[in-house]
């Protein structure tokens, strides 16, 4: 028997229009050069629908694929609703990608259509001429004299704000299915070519309701929220949508990414949530060593993308008063998959054991079904000793990749691999010990590299560290650790400091047989390590204990 | 375009799991009696497997209905899980109702088994011999000799805990739809018989989320809960799956209604949030006046089911400093449809200003959308002083009702009428100024009855007060007041004292045209003034101004 209950879809149609009735005069603030643009959801409502017109006008249709190339500003938020609320498909490119993938993953989605940001422009000089189904090119920002040569170029040019001013503020939009495609984005793997997530609807709407959850993210009106993680890493792990739909004040940093770009960000908006990854924030609370800033409008620093390092959160609590919220999710989930809060009968823990919580991935939020899977494919027990890959289940979980025959691969009996290898405790809480292909295989024991990292970063005289698996003869593969010192330091760090506080912690098999000082650890395009090129790097290292 | 997610079905059976997997330990409190009756959720959720097996075992399948007639309590919580996760459909029965309207009720929902608390039988003497569907009773409670004579002529009875204690706490669940109904709920309407509404899995499992966002009720895991409306009125306002999905402490009243239970009860459980409608409140506030209780835990008092008078509001605010969060909602809308927090810009206004805002509805929540419709079908402006019929939208609200023909003029282009008569205000709030059928219509203009009564009640020796509409020669119709004043009075109220309180505040002629005082107002079985009865008792009454 059905239920006899009123069809409504849960569309991003839905979140645009509750924005604009109840919350007309709530900000939008971007920052852009020098200065903030700034203006009312209500003005964020009318150039929405002049957008639609303007894409309608440019000859895009239901399901087409329109992308963009840009950092956080609103601009780009109002292309997160126009496109997706006209029937569109909007497709968020990483502009940290080789020029190689974007033209793959452009010709892969057909992109019809590309907005991009002036600034961003020679990224496009390198790609325009391999791009197969692209029939325009939005540019959003004043041109120089200097891109008229590569405008020419162009089978179709035009000016978002010329574009935006020539159309009228309504807009009929058409009747969407929850179940339509709202949004892509394309997640590199550490082999062979992008895959494609595409969003729906429903799953996009699902996702905001669970971000504005009191014990997950808990998006209110009352907020003033920045997104730091990028808008086109995982929807800027949804809070665009989030955020619109909760009324919250919303604070774009552009390019701005620099500690000091967001600690001044944060004390002039007064933001109350921020949320990045952790290397933005270690930058940050490297900043705060020597400068002064006021961070206390500040209830929630989230942190996801990658592990936060226990440390840092105790650091920014006990130095700072500031409080992280360690998340999890993948581009494949939305992205929010894990919340670490703390539970009832938690709050009267030593904070010792409280911090050593918190900085576990957390607890499965509403909707989300997790569970780990032991290489016999039998579930693990939640004794937060047993390690299994994570698996992930629920409505804003990926089903597949868009047409991309390894999906298969990604899923069992439903259920999608996640590539991680975690531990669930008796509380319910998540930890990532590490990728399935991050483990170091040490003859017949498993070594974490992430947690040899989290360890060597809690060295007072240590910025960042990474742990590789390098070859051995005898042991298979055995840890190298690279690691950055603190800048200027007097004495110099040494190994023997590091082995001496990790000899503390691991039992001496599980110690890296060397430690290399680097200037620099390289990264990826989302800000995490990228252990694939330190492997290169190191390709040619041989061990001393070998 | 279609997304690229995953099927995952809105059903309550994700609720229930999460709820055992990650709040084992958690508490459901019932009162018993004069002792609590204390389990966690691991218990609640072993015994609402063994359910499930007894109900499979008493012949119950997919789309049975399964009625109730019982009070707030862990019995009732684990048929509201049981059933619907088993693929059944929960059919509370309000116990208030007349044996007539009971029988109808039963028959026209075809229910198959009716479970029942041991003190509630009474009711069953009278109806039983007019069931036509109902296979078998269970009885909730141990069963006394005097039971015996009605048992035997049941067609079939058992004991709910014997029924459990033969059962294995292991079931599989079927794969549901997520439009499957779970559960039903019928309305009685001021004419005619009462109307069933039939929720669907996905129409709850969204409602509870909503209750759980921070700017709704924000239900969370710390927070501890009394759901002090009725389980068989609108699903105690959605709280029992709100809570469990949040994985909050319950704390469930049983028949214990009485202000000194509540205070009790909030005072010794360290109630966070309690749930009623205002004359609960209203009693409690009374009880205030001459006994002392430690309420400090409570964060929310939610009022709804009828207007909060403003000075309710401000009295407990002021002189206990406790905060109440007043919301609007229906059978047919699941019920929780508007809610009046306050915005972040108000939070520095005058706390006068704050007061009146609270007083009103408030804000559509996220997924329901409200308009005001006039006479004429046009959609009113949102001024704060148009009225017009509110109509709301959304995937809890009731797109017809079961199997009955009166549904249609109910709706209008897809929106369901809710027979309020409202305005909306610039900033969004919604205010009930009446019922359709309750405005007073006099000469050409409209009397709010429920601006009238909620000033009278201000009056500080005024316990309760209604305003309905009578007949009269030359105006049509004119307000009469029906007034209770507060107990033991010195001197006794007068209605000069009344009329002089008014006059200050409305037009002369809006003022009643008579005052009349009584010991009790007739109230509906969910606590509301009973204007249908109040109108027969004052059938032949003839105002002084005719």
């Amino acid at each position: 028997m059905r239920g006899l209950m009123m069809e409504y879809p849960l569309t991003l149609q839905h979140i645009l229009q509750r924005a604009y009735r109840f919350f007309p005069a709530q900000e939008i603030a971007t920052k852009v050069g020098p200065t903030m643009h700034r203006y009312t959801y209500a003005g964020f409502y009318e150039r929405t629908y002049r957008l639609a017109n303007a894409l309608a006008r440019l000859g895009i249709r239901r399901g087409d694929r329109v992308a963009t190339i840009a950092w956080n500003s609103y601009r780009h938020l109002e292309l997160y609703f126009a496109v997706p609320c006209m029937g569109a498909v909007l497709h968020t490119l990483n502009l940290r990608l080789s020029p190689d993938q974007l033209v793959f993953i452009i010709n892969h989605a057909e992109d019809k259509a590309i907005f991009i940001d002036q600034t961003l422009l020679p990224i496009l000089e390198k790609i325009a001429p391999q791009l197969e189904t692209v029939k325009c090119f939005v540019v959003m920002g004043a041109t120089s004299a200097a891109d008229a040569t590569l405008l020419t170029t162009l089978p179709c040019h035009e000016g978002y704000e010329q574009l935006l001013a020539a159309e009228e503020p309504q807009f009929a939009w058409p009747e969407l299915d929850e179940n339509d495609a709202a949004a892509m984005c394309y997640t590199s793997g550490t082999t062979g070519n992008p895959k494609g997530v595409l969003y729906s609807h429903r799953a996009i709407f699902l996702h905001s309701i669970g971000e504005c959850m009191a014990d997950t993210l808990a998006v209110s009106q009352s907020d003033t929220i920045m997104p730091v993680v990028p808008m086109f890493h995982a929807n800027a792990w949804g809070l665009p949508f989030s955020m619109t739909l909760a009324g919250a004040r919303q604070v774009y940093p552009g390019p701005h990414l620099h500690p000091r770009d967001l600690a001044e960000l944060i004390q002039a908006e007064r933001v109350t949530v921020a949320a990045g990854v952790p290397t933005l924030w270690l930058g940050l609370l490297a900043l705060l060593e020597s400068e002064r800033y006021d961070l206390s409008s500040i209830r929630e620093m989230v942190v996801g993308g990658a592990a936060a390092p226990q440390s840092m959160i105790e650091r920014f609590a006990r130095e700072h008063g500031l409080h992280i919220l360690h998340a999890w999710g993948m581009t494949e989930t939305s992205p929010l998959g894990t919340v670490a809060g703390i539970k009832y009968y938690m709050q009267d823990w030593p904070e010792e054991k409280q911090f050593a919580v918190r900085a576990k991935q957390g607890l499965a939020v509403p909707m989300v079904d997790v569970r780990g899977l032991d290489e016999d494919g039998q579930e693990i027990p939640w004794d937060g000793k047993t390690q299994g890959e994570l698996l992930v289940r629920g409505p804003w979980v990926t089903a597949g990749y868009y047409h991309d025959k390894r999906g298969g691969a990604a899923f069992v009996d439903g259920w999608f691999r996640t590539g991680d290898v975690v531990t669930i405790d008796a509380d319910g809480y998540m930890q990532i010990v590490d990728r399935t292909k991050d483990l170091i295989k040490s003859g017949w024991e498993w070594i974490s590299s992430v947690a040899l990292e989290n360890a060597i970063m809690t060295h007072p005289r240590v910025a960042e560290a990474a742990v590789i698996a390098v070859p051995h003869p005898r042991w298979q593969e055995r840890p190298l650790a690279v690691v950055t010192p603190k800048p200027n330091l007097e004495p110099p760090l040494t190994k023997a400091e590091i082995y001496e506080d990790l000899a503390q912690k691991f039992p001496k098999w599980e110690l890296p047989d060397d430690i290399v000082f680097v200037d620099a650890i390289p990264k990826t395009s989302v800000g995490k390590f990228d252990k694939k090129v330190i492997r290169q790097q190191f390709a040619e290292y041989r061990l001393p204990t070998v």
